[in-house]
């Protein structure tokens, strides 16, 4: 399903190769100040063009097409289109006969039965994360005083990132990466136990973006090795802060008040230089190939400011639902 | 919110001293032969009394009060009882004031302005997940020729895991531990891009069960540290099946016909015998807290019936919005 | 689907001869005071026992199994049974074979291909409505300052509702009967555009009443045979009160601050006493049937209450979805 | 909320005189051939031009910018844009100020806090139900062999609609309309107890239709004053055909393979040539008040080709759903 969220609700629409990527958000306060220009930093932060990233460049300029007027949210359904200009489909050609390993192209042949639009990746490509950095853009807008940051701390097992950029560049091959994501300012007791526990919501939408094998919150895969009076995090006073953060500032699917922390997993590229094997549907056999088109080498750099994004839409729905559910 | 799922759904409601645990299921097709002995096996997978669980143990008999008729269901809601009786209230009196570390206490006080249930953690208990075993009991049945099979991997970071539980008890202490989870004949092309990819879904429930701090798919986080030609798989043929696993049965969020893997990071159970500081809301001071009441060393150990649980719930609610989608 | 609602939730399970009804009601705020007695009154108002309505007498008292603690709500799910004692499942024996006009006996056992619970309508029994009602004492209390009432305003056809029945109960038949509901001290604003406007999340509840085959607002049908100049209501002041109220208190699908007015159309009770014709699923032919067991001579006497709560409910989710959304 | 359905689900956006009007479908089967000729018909039918509509004519030339290949659907969301290129905003300048009588301006203010696209009424314009008619042409391509088919049967209370259209103008007044839907060879036994019965779910899209007043099926309100022996409709053979239809094609809840029918009640257009009386926001006084624009005379004469698509919307879903949900 291509929309999420309960109150703070977004869906997702748009092809690599198609005419436009677009979002439509639903539940958005109204009045809130919006311009054009709020939105530079972040795409631009997701953008191509980095060392390790793909020279593909669009230009992503939003086009804001409904619930904005003058410069103002209006509470009704804030839509948001970005026009795919630098499209080069004859690259991908040959997707549909030789699906690439890695992708989602084999899968969605079958799903789909060949109807699916295989250029690029179609409505599975990495681009319709766009969509994803503008609906943050607009969540970080509704969360006020709540700071959100995301980083790459390594790259293909190093923290060197440059160096080993360098390196898989060298290769002709790709890297993966890990991103951290820190949040600061969230109150105590946003989240909805039983199911949507702040973990929930968040690794949800983490297993949306493309490249994402996992996630861990806190001390995360390092709890399975620890004893339970290393890892129970003592509260300091009647704010819940606490001495340790292993809980990564959620206690029970709430937030505790406490530095929210998650790591997420990414895969290398699929898309890389060298020559694979994979089943051609065409001959029926296995055969060599050679995947064109434009790549980036570590995926996980774009991944930062789209991990911040959906923290952000997370957390804006959480503080809806929790206001909303207050006592009357 | 205490419901999942979009056709297969579930509602799950109770607390862990009041009168009963309870599930009610809906979008149960009519017609599934279902006893009350087919209960019996998951939910004694579940139960306490192996080593390392708490001596805690309820009868877990499942009462069927609606949905059910002549030892079928019906099409209407199944709803499945389970009678709290062995409860000890009077260990748990001190909670509301001193608030256990690693516990859901502090913030289920703060969140619901100390109008929760306190008692043995309430709704927050991980007695609930009586409940997602009895939806997966239901969720498997519905899965012809699946094969989900759990089991804990490691206990505090240890593959000896009866040793490394004799010795954390030895302590006075507890152990994490790490599940992993494996599913078959899975069709190729379930899940719902873009948001209900498969490790969304399988991933948001994972969260909801107590304990869980991490999961990841197929390489998961070691793919952070792979290069691109060696973690993409090669697909070998027509069926899809791959020369590698790294995928973990998931491309582009849909089952890829591979082997379905995953695995769940747990932490060390947060009630341990030895004394621990926290705040206590009363004193307005950090005290000392001896958390009386019966304790498991290692959750993990209860953990793989769950794990397969909310698998099946998930692949059930995949397998029928598949069905309804495809082509009339 | 058996649930309803967005974050006020209410989900509704159980068979009119099964062992018990039930509702389990998410996104109840904590700290609601709440006892045994408040629900008495709406449940006698809906009980059998008066002139007109049937003499199957059920105890119905509510037994409170999760999210109450002190008298009072916690924030987890609150669930409600009603258990079923008074049952003679030996009148509905013949229902599988011969399906009773008016009711859901046969498109139930296509539906469900033959197991469906059939005694006593099962999951499609009017018994259901206890737990609409249960649901509606919730939220009436969540509800502060907002009076609804509702009042049969004919049956068939005739003001004088008394004379009417017994001129049908003299003739071992039934009659249909209007409702109308009118609430006062609703705040300007409640309602989502486009597709949740008030009128459609009243009227999506108010069918789901067995019995009920239309629903109009403010001028209703007579609406369709009016001039603009005279529907049009003026609006007077800064209160949005207005002139006339054929808009029924509801303005763009929002509410306008006005009386809340709508009336809902009841069908006479389907089961009646005198000799009917049916298609015998068993025989292949058309047959005489008489329908046992006991029933209504004016199912509409019992809906005022019911149509009370369903708007109840309507409004509670309105205004806690309104309260989330405001600007933060 | 401005989405609405299960598995089919919609999303509507935009505004009378913003960019354009939008609606985005998902759960759109892939492979589902699509022309944009095949828009016209449907898009015509609605289209402002005929006697007692108003003379705005916009191209409404269908823009699809997602979910389709080679003019087939892919499975991927489908979104469709209509360009708003005939706007005359000067027209409203004054509604900020002068609420019209019969619109959502005032309560839209009082909700939006005067932030929301007052132009043309904005997100509350008839004209977001080119996106209703949009879709209205993908679920009926969805739907094979069921026939679909409204019209109105009367108008200003006569069923000689072209003189009480013309008597209207003549006093630059509007006058309301029945609109009365049809539909043939839908299976038994679609829709989903207990909240999602057939008359629930279309009348919860009926009543977003701006303007709709009532809703009633089968013998509708004509059944609160009919006898229970009249009411009942005998069930004829194993097809479940009945001699009369008072039903009007649902059985509790359920489609019970008779035709389908209902009627929906229209209001008089609230835009009028002549003066009215309306309450300034500006001066705190009521004033009076000339609604210049562009108006309809009788708006019931676009809705049939509207109520055919939310009933064909409806449908679409429950046949998803019931196929999703029948027997493994």
């Amino acid at each position: 399903m291509n929309s999420f969220g309960r109150i703070f609700r977004i869906l997702i629409f748009g092809e690599s190769h198609g005419p436009a990527i677009g979002v439509s958000i639903d539940g958005v306060p109204a009045g809130i100040p919006l311009k054009i220009d709020d939105f530079i930093t972040d795409l631009n932060r997701r953008k191509a063009g980095a060392k390790g990233t793909t020279p593909r460049i669009e230009d992503d300029t939003p086009e804001i097409i409904s619930g904005w007027f003058n410069e103002q949210t209006t509470g009704a359904p804030l839509t948001i289109l970005f026009r795919n200009s630098n499209t080069q489909s004859s690259d991908y050609q040959d997707i549909a006969k030789t699906p690439r390993p890695g992708h989602a192209d084999f899968v969605a042949y079958k799903r789909f039965e060949g109807f699916n639009d295989v250029r690029g990746g179609g409505h599975f490509s990495g681009r319709l994360t766009v969509a994803l950095v503008a609906a943050g853009v607009v969540a970080k807008k509704i969360l006020k005083n709540i700071d959100i940051s995301a980083r790459v701390i390594s790259a293909g097992g190093s923290t060197n990132i440059d160096g080993a950029i360098e390196k898989a560049m060298g290769k002709g091959d790709s890297i993966g990466g890990l991103v951290e994501c820190r949040a600061n300012g969230i109150p105590i007791g946003w989240g909805e136990p039983f199911f949507d526990s702040v973990e929930s919501v968040i690794s949800h939408l983490a297993f949306a973006i493309p490249a994402v094998k996992g996630i861990e919150f806190g001390s995360g895969f390092q709890a399975a090795n620890m004893l339970g009076s290393e890892h129970n995090d003592p509260i300091l006073d009647e704010t819940g802060r606490t001495a340790t953060n292993n809980a990564g500032g959620i206690s029970g699917g709430l937030t505790n008040g406490n530095e929210l922390v998650f790591r997420v997993a990414i895969k290398p590229t699929s898309s890389i230089g060298a020559k694979q094997k994979t089943f051609s549907i065409d001959s029926g056999k296995v055969e060599e190939l050679y995947v064109e088109g434009r790549h980036d080498v570590c995926i996980a750099l774009r991944l930062p400011v789209i991990v911040e994004a959906i923290t952000a839409i997370s957390l804006a729905d959480f503080m809806m639902i929790n206001k909303g559910i207050s006592k009357p």
